[in-house]
């Protein structure tokens, strides 16, 4: 076991953020770490990361006095955290031995040392892609799974509706509306992005949010009888037209609101008195309440994967030191399909 | 049976309404008509409308091309119509006959002729005051115990708040849950509502919203661990303040939204995102999907009030004439409990 201090690659978060993030908010310093846990450490891991995932809550967690999180906000002057796929390089926490991979929440730095391992959960060694388990197998896939047939409650032939549907979770809730026999519509900010929901993920149809100056009349061109079911990934203007479109008991599944974390304040949603005609549920969740799906969930996907009945797009971004523009690219748009970051691959 | 016309005073309405109604947006008029039904006039009864509810849902019936409603605006020209206490004077329905008493659809005049009575509810003769088949053992009852026991999922020893508390359905909602075993506060918009709701309704805190600079501030005072279950009355910008307050796994009950009804474009409502982390549920409903209930609603209730466990505050106005402004008087706050009509006690 290498006992010399080695260097160790820190994304460092600097100061509290108000509007829209920049990369100036994070800063890449070099330290140095040793690659064995210090003596008297109990029940930890340290962990070379593989793959950090870059996911739109994490704007949360750059603001102060967020009461709106579950998680807490990022310290000033410490590294970025978020879910990642870790190799164990040293362990004593009686779970975990050398070589073992895993996914869950680490730090973006080269190595970190995970003192609360029950927030990994171990990947088995498969001829799956690793980074896999930042999106479809990991966060991401159980949002998409558990939104959509739990939180959703689809009945077979509904119309559904999925915005941003070219991310890290849309892509998934249309792939698997569509397995369920749903009709799927998404919307994306690119010709690009519709073109892989099209084509790529089997949308029924697909169109570019951007182009649409009546997102109101879009939305009924697309669904002439109305929305059973809307995955909500951006809120505001897109949530405002959807409330006009809804039918009668359809249901709202509020996964995020990506085109708010960055407004000083919100957008006014009016439209919201059409919920009592229409008996419509809206409903926030958290991929959280469901983990215990998560071996379900895998007994399901993994087949659908190796077929190619499901399939994923990543947008990979190579070394720890694009993270922070992975990360700020989130809230423009400019990743195509889920942001991951490729620390190292082994 | 008398053959002769007789006169029969009217309440029409002129024509459709943007803002707020009017009383000069109806029209008292006097026509005549005749105490039995026509000879080859089947399925229908005769009525002599008792007592007229002034519901805050009437607004939608008042706009054209109102997509929001589950009923049909108003004609224009024809008597305004909604719930109502009426007697039969003739009858062609088998389920009829001369003396019976019903609740349900009718018109705003003194005589009507129903052809669909199949939309009214048979009253059995008992000593309880036949308005409250206007209020608490009608329409607005279903609501209140269905739309808290059945949409807000109660659990004993939760935080409830209700806004338009002294209000048809609000003073039944807070009442159903103070039996049920859960803290409430309402909220109403006068000194003497205010002291209903604390002395006469049994809340356990109440208070004047128009007196509240900071609507988050007050109710971050009377819940300062947070709101379980909100039964939203009014919308706009208490509901935006009621969103800051809610408890993980609360659940908003979308009753009516009575602030916005009268405005051209409805208020914002700005802090939805808060909805995702805290897994709140929002929910429209209508009496309609629980007339199912209504028997075993009765069951409960009936002995609740003889036994002086539930009471019912109503505002009733006198006369047919006073109609409108008793209408109108709800969108400013005028009511002090249910509003209803009486046109004749017999």
């Amino acid at each position: 076991m290498a006992e010399e201090a080695i260097s160790n690659k820190r994304v460092m978060f600097k100061n509290y953020v108000t509007g829209f993030p920049k990369e100036s908010d994070m800063e890449l310093v070099t330290s140095s770490t040793k690659l064995n846990i210090a003596e008297g450490t109990k029940d930890a891991v340290l962990v070379k990361n593989l793959y950090l995932s870059c996911d739109p809550y994490m704007r949360s967690r750059m603001s102060k006095f967020d009461t709106l999180t579950i998680t807490s906000s990022f310290q000033p002057g410490k590294p970025v955290g978020g879910f990642g796929v870790v190799k164990v390089l040293d362990s004593t926490h009686p779970n975990y031995k050398k070589g073992d991979l895993a996914w869950g929440i680490t730090e973006w730095e080269e190595y970190s040392l995970i003192v609360s391992p029950q927030l990994l959960i171990k990947i088995p060694h498969t001829d799956l892609p690793l980074s896999y388990y930042t999106g479809i197998l990991g966060m991401p896939g159980i949002t998409a799974y558990a939104g959509f047939h739990e939180v959703c409650s689809p009945k077979k032939g509904e119309f559904v509706y999925i915005s941003a549907a070219s991310g890290a979770v849309g892509q998934l809730v249309g792939q698997f509306a569509k397995l369920f026999g749903c009709y799927v519509v998404g919307s994306a900010g690119s010709k690009e992005k519709v073109d892989l929901l099209k084509n790529k993920f089997g949308f029924d149809e697909a169109f570019n949010y951007k182009e649409e100056p009546d997102l109101n009349a879009a939305l009924k061109r697309y669904f002439p009888e109305g929305i059973d079911i809307y995955f909500e990934n951006v809120g505001g203007k897109m949530l405002d037209a959807v409330l006009l479109n809804m039918r009668v008991r359809g249901r709202i599944a509020v996964c995020g609101m990506i085109s708010q974390y960055n407004l000083d304040k919100p957008e006014g949603v009016h439209n919201l008195t059409s919920i009592i005609y229409k008996r419509v549920r809206i409903e926030g969740f958290l991929a959280n309440d469901f983990y215990h799906l998560y071996p379900k969930f895998l007994e399901m996907v993994i087949p659908y994967i190796k077929e190619g009945k499901i399939v994923y797009v990543e947008d990979v971004a190579e070394g720890l030191e694009n993270a922070p523009t992975s990360l700020i690219g989130l809230f423009h748009g400019r990743n195509v399909g889920k942001q991951v970051v490729a620390v190292a691959r082994e």
